[in-house]
């Protein structure tokens, strides 16, 4: 399912074909009520546009919530969906100097509303992609890919060999995060829910360079206590489920260790024992790439060196996009359910 | 109740009348069950040993979780009671260089016994107080004012005119943040329980120096919003109650503000909404002077550069020993009750 934009491709979709189109909703609600593919309309590109065709965008949970009304942040009605994808330059205005017709790119910013087939976009707005990318690895790299950097880099110094600890180790950001950790040498202990195929599960986590994978009910056990004394113990821990999961990650974590909540899929608050406060001088942080973004947003050389050092992981093969189901712009109904099934793994892709 | 040691009583105190004594017990449990006044035998002076005549002593809470076996201190049977104290020294070793005999000390750590008559402690685990120091003040000083000096020191930078909020207000360390901060020209919000002479506490910690005085239940009340407008929204919040008194204070903390906790008094765990992590980037930590003397042992100038700081408090008057209530070494039993009566906000100090 991945391929890499070949020259001629480039060449081919420089030309833009139809009525510019994308996934449009006026009210917050269930995105199959309120999402509707519709005629959009570009403005004039002014001299610091860039009309881009869209190429491909992720349906991410925080687009889902975003439609729901239940996100931080709230669009302007009518909005585009999709915060993530890549799309190639058509055409620059006249004081345009970092990007050219042809180029790959992805948005630097979140709420530009990917989902839709050509936009025009400020500059300012956009990071250039080293051209031999994979297009799936572009269109998702501004999120997860980011918020698992970012978490790795900016909460506890970590040396090789040091551990970190992480649930929902199978989403998007869990998967960057066990690929990035291997390619600094750092040893994950990845828990994820209990499943069917669980030992299929396991060993795909493992050949992205996990050293332990557990379910949340074996974390629990006594025996697992045995396993997590092999390697060091955990001086971070990433937790994007919150309730029960995220207190008995706090459990297994070094002295004056730090938990960093990104995400509460569990919908339940982070409980802390007192003890592991007081005693035991647990750090607790929470994590939102949109507000890094913003906070970094005149220091784009501080993003821009982040994306080239992910994409320089990219290209010697040590991160990967996540499992990708691509569906055509058109099957967006298809794509938003399977993106709300639970258990479904593969990140549904939206082609253009 | 407040008294400087003269120097006639300094004289007077150097010489040391019966035998040794002090609150022994010799397994966890109840302390009115376990505790007892006993003759404890004195080691020998040694080189570098400090014969110390203690004066006066509190009952703190912690001392009472280190009896019944629920701290995270466990001492070695038969123990002493009491971590905090002031007292004289009588005898000092030949390798003895910063103390002499009539000076006050105070212990530079916790886990020393200090609910006896007379002790024999190292040079290196005593401070040495100015002469002019109340001795209350000396004999509350070790714990909760270093306490609420290094949380207003340590975790966010504080401005004059920024706020603190924090819960327990009315506890020996809760008094000692409303005068610190007061001193510095730093805002407090002070959460306390309600109660039936609420107003004489209320002016008692205003006469402390006190910006606002609220109940938890007021906390939770829209109108409170109206009140706290008018002054900055804290950067900082000190925890030692936990459970929904907690929860509370995080929804008043401003944008990437910390909450602190150091005390568990509900007996509930820390509740954090995934939000307040993720979206208003809020900060968890916590805080043990134990832990915090540990880990500057050997960097002691830093312990007593705070203590000198803390003094010229207390030589300005700005700051003052909590309530207390000094009650005679053999009335132990009534002091060890007493210290555990709900709403009896005396502190309880045992005097020999």
């Amino acid at each position: 399912m991945r391929f890499l934009v070949s020259a001629s491709c480039r060449a081919m979709s420089a030309a833009v074909q139809g009525r510019p189109r994308g996934l449009v909703y006026e009210k917050h609600g269930e995105p199959d009520r309120v999402v509707q593919l519709k005629d959009v309309s570009l403005p004039e590109l002014g001299a610091s546009g860039v009309h881009v065709r869209m190429l491909a965008a992720p349906i991410n949970p925080s687009d889902i919530n975003m439609i729901q009304g239940s996100y931080a942040v709230v669009p302007d009605f009518p909005a585009v969906g999709g915060n993530e994808g890549v799309g190639q330059v058509v055409q620059i205005g006249s004081n345009v100097t970092s990007l050219k017709p042809g180029d790959l790119v992805i948005p630097a910013d979140a709420g530009l509303g990917t989902w839709r087939t050509e936009a025009v976009f400020e500059e300012e707005k956009l990071l250039k992609m080293p051209p031999d990318i994979p297009l799936l690895s572009a269109a998702t790299l501004g999120v997860n890919p980011c918020t698992a950097f970012r978490m790795l880099s900016d909460f506890v110094t970590l040396k090789p060999g040091d551990a970190v600890i992480q649930n929902a180790a199978n989403s998007g950001a869990g998967q960057a995060v066990i690929q990035i950790a291997a390619a600094k040498g750092i040893k994950t202990i990845n828990v994820v829910r209990d499943r069917p195929n669980l030992q299929e599960l396991v060993d795909r986590l493992k050949s992205l360079g996990a050293d332990h994978v557990i379910t949340e009910e074996a974390l629990r056990k006594p025996e697992t206590k045995d396993l997590l004394q092999k390697i060091p113990k955990p001086l971070l821990a990433l937790d994007a489920v919150g309730g029960k999961s995220a207190t008995e990650m706090l459990r297994h974590l070094q002295y004056k260790g730090t938990m960093v909540t990104y995400g509460g899929m569990s919908k339940q608050p982070v409980t802390i024992p007192m003890s592991a406060l007081i005693f035991k001088d647990i750090r607790l942080r929470g994590f939102w790439m949109t507000q890094w973004k913003r906070d970094n947003a005149q220091n784009k050389e501080k993003l821009s060196g982040m994306i080239a050092e992910l994409c320089t992981l990219i290209q010697k093969g040590q991160l990967t996009a996540p499992a990708c189901h691509e569906v055509p712009l058109a099957d967006y109904q298809l794509a938003l359910k399977a993106s709300m099934t639970p258990y479904v793994t593969a990140k549904q892709i939206l082609r253009m």
